[in-house]
């Protein structure tokens, strides 16, 4: 029955599984981590199959970051609407409770980002410019958060605050309760824009 | 005459000189790239001496590693004196001014953290410990810094937002000046720690 259901996927949709196995599998792990043995026993596929797909084992881990990276950008979208600080502050509480609710894959996403190659690193390095682009793009919030390089620099080290403060609290919380951590990560934006004006 | 110079040396000087040429090298490049080869090449010294003092490779690598973070927790030690103001202020612009000033050496060492194998992501995760411990034991310190969970959190958020705000100014400063910068970098700490009251 297996191989019935094997046959019957189209090119695309096993190529989004095998993508989607590679994620969950990259989930808690470093992207050298992902490993091709456990991919084709868990998918029950050929090692031939996914370098048909993916060209090589490099070109499959760097394929699942870069799925890791479009998730993000994805679910972090600022809603439609025409307030500004609305906008704003719905994205930002989404990439806060998307890298909490994410830890361990967003986790491997910036070790990969880190040690990993040139490719790998340029993946997580667009996707970080993409979100921080965003912000400043969205339109009404110029008043809130001027266009500047230093704003810019600001913003870009909140994002590595986030990072370092959520994954050090997912590790030990230390009764810091998941509230209060949403709350200082969000506060900390303007806190931080705040000190470039 | 290189010869005569060479056999000179004690032994603890030659570790010693061995090391701090590994720090030239590790300065802007991983620490996978620290060549043993270009040491023995640039230091006139054999393979084998380098095996001598510290074991292998990799326990070369991860001694130049470990210099580097006594480095830095060397140079950013709060002054003597009472004033537990000017004493925070000295080191978090001690820190600060290293960060900037060692940029290469200290890129390679958060790469090397974060890429880099247990051992080494320990060195530094004990020498970021060791400066967020000092910074909150410093006497007096207590009633501008709460040693709570929440505010040891943020510290070390802040650490993450000085050494990415940092290293990406020195790859492309787009203006912003290094005053700017530093002052973006030390106000930094008190506008985080005050949304944690």
């Amino acid at each position: 029955m297996t191989a019935t259901t094997r046959t019957r996927l189209l090119p695309e949709e096993r190529r989004e599984q095998l993508l989607e196995l590679g994620l969950r599998l990259f989930s808690g792990s470093t992207i050298d981590e992902i490993s091709i043995d456990r991919l084709t026993e868990e998918a029950g596929v050929s090692r031939g199959l996914i370098y048909h797909y993916f060209g090589s084992k490099q070109g499959f881990r760097e394929a699942v970051v870069q799925r890791a990276a479009d998730d993000l950008i994805a679910q972090t979208a600022p809603p439609e609407g025409d307030d500004p600080i609305a906008k704003l502050l719905a994205s930002l509480t989404a990439y806060v409770d998307y890298v909490i609710a994410h830890h361990e894959g967003y986790r491997s996403l910036v070790l990969a980002a880190a040690g990993g190659n040139e490719a790998v690193r340029g993946i997580y390095e667009r996707a970080r410019a993409a979100m921080i682009d965003r912000t400043f793009e969205t339109p009404g919030v110029e008043d809130l958060l001027a266009d500047t390089p230093a704003t810019r620099l600001v913003v870009r080290g909140w994002v590595a605050f986030v990072e370092d403060t959520v994954l050090t609290w997912c590790d030990s919380p230390q009764g810091v309760t998941r509230g209060e951590l949403a709350r200082i990560v969000t506060d900390a934006l303007p806190a931080l824009v705040g000190i470039v004006r």
